[in-house]
C-alpha cells in the first residue's frame, strides 16, 4: 500500500517550500493537483513545478466551488476513489496544497477520509500566507504575552468586535467578501492606521497596503489577500 | 552595509527549514545563535548545524531570562551593538529562531531595533510548533469557517472561557505553567477527550498525548509542549 502525503507548498514562491516537502516530491510517483475548474491554473503546482521530474504522474483533480451538494459529493467521491486506486497499487501520492495543509485546506478532508479507511497519511507543514505577509511587511505577528486570532473571510464575523477586545493581532484570510464590514469597525475604533493588507504574497504581483486609512471602504483586492489587524501603532 | 536576516528553522528537525532559509545560511558570513545561559544548548543551532559550513562566524549571544531590567538592558544592548558592528563591516548576518521569527520570538525585537536604525532586514518564515504538532497528530487545525486562536503559556488567560466560546480551535504554546488551570476548565466543559498535547515536536523524544482525560491535573511536561484544544470530537 502506498502512502498519502499532504505537502504545504507555502503561499506563493518555491523558496518557502520545506526541505522535507522537496524531498517527498522527489520520492512519490503521483502528484495530485487540486483545481476549482477544469484546466484552470494551479498556483500550488506552479510553485513546485521546477522540482517535479518528468517521470511523475501529475493528476489534476477537480474540486468544484458549488452549492450543489450532489455535484460536490460526486466530484469528491471520484477524487477519493482515484487516490485510493493509486495507493492500492502501492504508489506513493503527494497532494499539493497552498500554505499549510491543516489550515483551511481541501486536503484536510481528503486526509481524514483516507486515513479513516486505513491508508497511511503524512502531512508536511507549509508556511501560511499570514506568516509570509508579516515577514514581507516587517511587522511581527505576536510578541510576549500577546494573542493571535486567525479567521477566514467566509466567516460572517458577527463577533469581530468581541474578538478584537480579547486579541492583540487578528488575521483575516481572503478578506475581500467582508472587507467593507471590517473596515467600518476599524474606522470607528481608530485602528485603520495600525492595520495592513498584503495581497498575492510571494508572487510577482505581491503588494503591501501599509495603512488602511488611505483606502476606500468598497476597495476590491485580489482573491489571495490577507488582512492583519493590530490595535497599537508600535508595529509600524 | 550588510543585511540582517531572521531565519525560522522550524520546531525541531532540519527537514522543516525552508529552501530559502537553507539558501541564506549558505550566503551569510555570520550566524547568530541566541541562548538563555552561557554555553547552554541551542536547539535552533542543532537543527541547522549540518547546513552551516566551517567558514562561517558562529556567534553565541546571551539573552538572559531575568526580572532584573537593568541586567536585561545591558545584555540586549551589547547584543544589538555586536550585530550592528558586523553589519557596518558589510557582513550579512543570520539570526536563528525556533519556529517562526515573527511568532513570539526574541528576534522580532532585535529586528525592530535594527531596522528602525536603518539597517536592511529580511525575515524568512518558519514552521511553528503548532503546525507541526497538528501534522504529527493527524488532526487539522481549522477547516471551513472555523476560527483559530494562538495563545502563549505566559498569558494568565483569565478570559480563556470567553475565548473558547468564540473559537473552534485554541492553541496554547509552552502550556506547562498554566496546564492545571486549563485542564480544570476543559474538564468542566467535557473537552478533555477532543483536545491533545504534543511535546518536543520534531525531536527524537516527540510525544503526542492524544486524550487529555487520562492525564492528571498536575501533570508536568517538557518546556516545548503545545496544547491544542478542539471543542468537537470530529478531529480524532
Amino acid at each position: 500500500m502506498g502512502c498519502f502525503y499532504g505537502i504545504g507548498v507555502g503561499p506563493g514562491k518555491s523558496g518557502l517550500l520545506t526541505l522535507e516537502g522537496y524531498q517527498i516530491l522527489q520520492q512519490v510517483q503521483v502528484v495530485i493537483v487540486p483545481v476549482k475548474k477544469v484546466g484552470s491554473h494551479s498556483l500550488a503546482f506552479e510553485i513546485v513545478k521546477p522540482f517535479i521530474s518528468t517521470d511523475k504522474t501529475v493528476v489534476e483533480q477537480l474540486y468544484p466551488m458549488s452549492y450543489d451538494q450532489w455535484r460536490l459529493n460526486q466530484a469528491w467521491q471520484a477524487n477519493q476513489q482515484e487516490i485510493s486506486s493509486y495507493l492500492d497499487e502501492g504508489l506513493d501520492v503527494a497532494f499539493l496544497t497552498l500554505g499549510d495543509p491543516f489550515v483551511y485546506s481541501t486536503y484536510s478532508y481528503i486526509y481524514q477520509f483516507l486515513t479513516k479507511k486505513g491508508y497511511p497519511g503524512t502531512t508536511i507543514s507549509g508556511i501560511t500566507s499570514f506568516q509570509a505577509a508579516s515577514a514581507l511587511a516587517g511587522r511581527p505577528l505576536v510578541q510576549g504575552e500577546e494573542r493571535l486570532a486567525i479567521l477566514s473571510g467566509t466567516d460572517n464575523l458577527d463577533e469581530l468586535e468581541q474578538i478584537l477586545e480579547l486579541f492583540d493581532t487578528v488575521v483575516i484570510l481572503k478578506v475581500n467578501r467582508i472587507f467593507a464590514k471590517v473596515y467600518q469597525l476599524l474606522a470607528v475604533k481608530d485602528w485603520l492606521k495600525s492595520s495592513y493588507l498584503v495581497s498575492s504574497v510571494g508572487m510577482l504581483e505581491e503588494q503591501v497596503y501599509s495603512d488602511l486609512s488611505v483606502l476606500a471602504v468598497d476597495e476590491k483586492f485580489p482573491y489571495l489577500t490577507t488582512l492583519i489587524i493590530h490595535k497599537g501603532s508600535d508595529r509600524r
